[in-house]
């Protein structure tokens, strides 16, 4: 089975690797990083991950997955991208996104009349395109699975496993991960999150918030 | 401040990226990825992350991060490695681990006497050191913190940046990661999972399971 992910200039690490950590475990399964072109592709805080093979060098694959991060305004209207995202979705069997991934996904027309999600800090964003924004951590409309912030992949993609493999496999993954979070705080998300914090954030937008 | 995580061939990628998403976020952070040869480490399921430092180039870092793996079998008698570990452990405000990167630690003789944690399915390969298991999903002692298997980490890197900084912008950076974890599934754990699936765990030993 192949899975495609997206690398693009400042992706947010945690949107890709959460779901490569998931999804790698389906039996079969491979994966291909992919951008415009391929090499060495990193965020604002220094990872620098491989994308092996150009856009047109992944045909047909059967899940896409597209993360989010600062970067994914720079590539909204990338003809390129868009191009080929359209293309390999027509054919995909699941096509995802986590994070602000969906705007690529909405920007292509992909989201158009669809429920979906994406991180909370980036909904009024996502709110000018023609989709129906729900407030759940992931969401599935027909074949499209659209995620919330970042961690919310990890989430997405035990149900998807669960959906290409069975739900069984899916616990397996999750104990093999020994996903069982205990955050030390409860504050991962706008209705959680202290008022205090929630006023930090508004003030300290900045390169390092999503 | 100084953030050193080590790569080395076939270690988990969220083991990595869990801490790393979490820790960047350190006002002043920079985080060094370390490995004995600069160079693209990949683990077995295809991804390729880049160690931009050798193990000497990294002098001094403030907090240390091991990530666990398949792969750390193959160090835990490395030398080079060890001797690294143990001098910048010295001076380091903080020792970390994610899952089997305990074992290195324990190698190293970090952990010696020390209560510690690791991935539930190396607890026995870990008690072979003189070492206080704990079933935690991270535990501190002193200026060293381990945690349990790959997510784990994530917790871990939270807890920590309270340590580091202080509560409200740990509590700040799992908003801005939108960390409020929703699985899908109950089975994160071998006391939650159900038995049919800790018997399929232990009949599908293989390199996909960490």
């Amino acid at each position: 089975m192949k899975i495609a992910i997206l690398l693009y200039d400042n992706y947010t690490a945690l949107d890709v690797v959460g779901p490569y950590e998931v999804l790698s475990n389906i039996p079969g399964a491979k994966i291909y990083f992919t951008a415009e072109k391929p090499g060495l592709y990193k965020n604002s805080n220094g990872i620098q991950i491989s994308a092996d093979f150009s856009l047109k060098e992944v045909e047909g694959p059967e899940i896409i997955v597209i993360p989010g991060g600062f970067g994914i305004d720079a590539i909204l209207d990338n003809k390129d991208i868009l191009e080929w995202l359209n293309s390999v979705h027509e054919k995909s069997q699941w096509t995802t996104s986590v994070c602000s991934g969906s705007l690529l996904l909405a920007s292509a027309g992909i989201l158009n009349g669809r429920k979906a999600t994406t991180h909370w800090n980036r909904v009024e964003q996502f709110k000018k395109y023609p989709v129906e924004f729900v407030n759940e951590r992931y969401v599935k409309d027909g074949k499209i699975i659209t995620s919330a912030g970042v961690s919310a992949g990890i989430d997405m993609a035990l149900y998807l496993t669960s959906l290409v493999v069975n739900e069984n496999f899916a616990k397996l993954v999750q104990l093999a991960l020994e996903y069982d979070p205990k955050p030390p705080f409860d504050s991962g998300s706008p209705e959680k999150a202290p008022r205090e914090i929630m006023e930090k954030f508004k003030n300290s937008r900045n390169k390092k918030i999503k």
